[in-house]
C-alpha cells in the first residue's frame, strides 16, 4: 500500500468517516457577523475546521475561492492549512495541468511550499503533464475523469477507442500508477458511469464531488463507488455542508450537517 | 472586430510584431548578481519589460513561476501587472479549468482582480467551463488545443467522431464564440496540424508556445497557422529570450533576442 492510501485509510479508521469537506468560502454567503470582519476568510475556514475535524477524512480547499482575493487570499490559505489537524487528508482542489517544467513548478507549489497531501489535476495534456506530480511518491494526485457538470459531455463522454474518453483517462491512469498514489474525480451526478469507472480502476481512491447542491445520489455513488473493502472512497459536500445555516450557529450546524452525511454514507456501505 | 482582437491588432500594429514574451521567471536561472536580492523576480521582470515592451504584442505570463513562491509569489505577479504598460496584451497562463460557481471565481479574479486582458482554459470540462471567462467580452480566452509537449499523443490526438480530438475542441471552441473573443492555444511543435487548425477556425487567434527551447518550426508555424490577413498569431517564446544571457546584459540580450524573433517571423510573414 503507498503512504498515501494508507493514509486515506488512517485518516477514514480514525474518524469512521469517508466525507470530505469542500472548504469553498464564499463571502457572499457567510452569516452576516463575518462578512464586515477584516479577516472573514480565515475565522470562517477556522471554526469550519474546529467545528468537523473529527468528523472527515479530507478537506478539499477550492483555490478558486482564494484566488479571488489576489495574493491575499493565498496568504489567507497559507494560513487556514496551518489550523488543520496533521492526521487530516488536505487536497487542493486546483485543477492544474501543464506540461515540463511548469507541472514541475506547480508540483513543487503545492507539495513543497503549501504541504498539500494531495491535488487534482487535468489530464488533457497526457501523461507528461501528471508525472511531475505523481513523482512525490507520498502525496495523492487525483485526475479528473468525468466531472459533475452538464458539458462534461462535450468532451469526456465522446467515443474514442470504442469507449468513452473518460474510460481512457481512467485506464491511462491506471498505467500511470506506478506508485499506487493517484486517484480519479468523478462528479457524483455521474453515478451511472462510476460502475464502469471502477471495473478498470478497481481499487484507486475516488474523489466524488457532486453530493448536496448539485444534486448526485449518494446510494448509487456508493453502491457503484465503493471498492472490495467498502472504502476507496472520499465523498465531498462544501455548500450543503459550509452554509447549512447563515446565523451565529454555522458551525455549529456545519457539524450536525457533517455527522448527518456520515451516517447516511455509513448506513449505505457494505 | 471584437474589443479583445481589436487590441491583439493595435497591438501589432503598433509593434509591427507578432511576438508574445512568456514571463516565466526561473530564479534558478537568473544572472547571479540578481538571484541574491530580496525581489529577484520582481526586479528581473521589470528589467525584461522596459527593455522589450516596445517590441511585443503581448506578455504571457506564467502562474506555475509565481505560485511556487506562494502567496508571496501572487503579490510580486501583482506588482509585475502594474510595470507593464497598459497598450501591451497580457495574458495569464494559468490553463484554468473548472465549473459554476469556481469558474466564475476564476474569471472574476483573473479579469477583475489581477486584472489581465487574456487568460489560458483547459477545455476538459466542456462548454460552461470556459462560458465564464467567454463572458468577460472585453476580454481574451485561448483555449488550450494542441499542447506541444510529446503526450499531447494521449488524449488530444485520439480520434473522435471521424477527426482528432484536438480538432473537436477546436470547432467546439469556434461555436463558442459568439462574442468573438475566443482564440487557440496550439503547439509550435504541432505545426504540420496547424493548417487542420486553421481550416476549422479560419480567423481566431492562435497562441503559438513551444519556439525555441522546445524547437518548434517557425516557418511552418506562420505558414500553416497565419490567419488571411497575414496576423491572427501571437508567437511565444520564453526561454529563448529570458536567459539568453546569463550576466549582467541579460536584459539587453533579451532585448536583442526580441528584436531577431520579431525580424525572423515578419520576414517569413505573407
Amino acid at each position: 500500500m503507498s503512504p498515501f492510501v494508507d493514509s486515506l485509510n488512517r485518516a477514514r479508521d480514525r474518524t469512521n468517516s469517508l466525507v470530505c469537506v469542500g472548504l469553498d468560502p464564499d463571502v457572499d454567503r457567510f452569516p452576516e457577523h463575518l462578512k464586515s470582519g477584516n479577516d472573514a476568510v480565515f475565522e470562517f475556514n477556522r471554526s469550519i475546521i474546529e467545528h468537523t475535524s473529527d468528523l472527515v477524512s479530507a478537506y478539499k480547499l477550492n483555490i478558486a475561492f482564494f484566488e479571488v482575493m489576489g495574493a491575499r487570499g493565498y496568504e489567507v490559505l497559507e494560513r487556514t492549512l496551518t489550523v488543520i489537524p496533521e492526521e487530516v487528508v488536505v487536497i487542493c482542489d486546483c485543477k492544474r495541468g501543464d506540461m515540463g517544467n511548469s507541472a514541475r513548478m506547480y508540483a513543487k507549489a503545492l507539495f513543497e511550499h503549501f504541504g498539500f497531501d494531495a491535488v487534482t489535476v487535468n489530464p488533457y495534456q497526457g501523461r507528461d503533464s501528471v508525472q511531475p506530480f505523481l513523482n512525490y511518491t507520498d502525496r495523492g494526485v487525483f485526475i479528473l475523469c468525468l466531472t459533475s457538470n452538464e458539458s462534461s459531455r462535450d468532451f469526456q463522454h465522446l467515443s474514442v477507442n470504442g469507449h468513452p474518453l473518460y474510460i481512457e483517462v481512467a485506464s491511462a491512469a491506471e498505467s500511470w500508477n506506478t506508485a499506487r498514489n493517484a486517484g480519479l474525480v468523478v462528479g457524483a451526478t455521474q453515478a451511472e458511469s462510476l460502475a464502469e469507472i471502477r471495473a478498470v480502476s478497481p481499487d484507486m481512491p475516488l474523489l466524488i464531488p457532486g453530493i448536496g447542491a448539485q444534486g448526485g445520489d449518494l446510494e448509487t455513488v456508493i453502491r457503484a463507488g465503493a471498492d472490495t473493502s467498502g472504502g476507496g472512497l472520499l465523498i465531498n459536500s462544501s455548500r450543503s455542508i459550509l452554509y447549512s445555516s447563515g446565523g451565529l450557529d454555522f458551525a455549529e450546524c456545519a457539524r450536525a450537517a457533517t455527522l448527518r452525511l456520515r451516517a447516511e454514507i455509513n448506513t449505505l456501505l457494505p
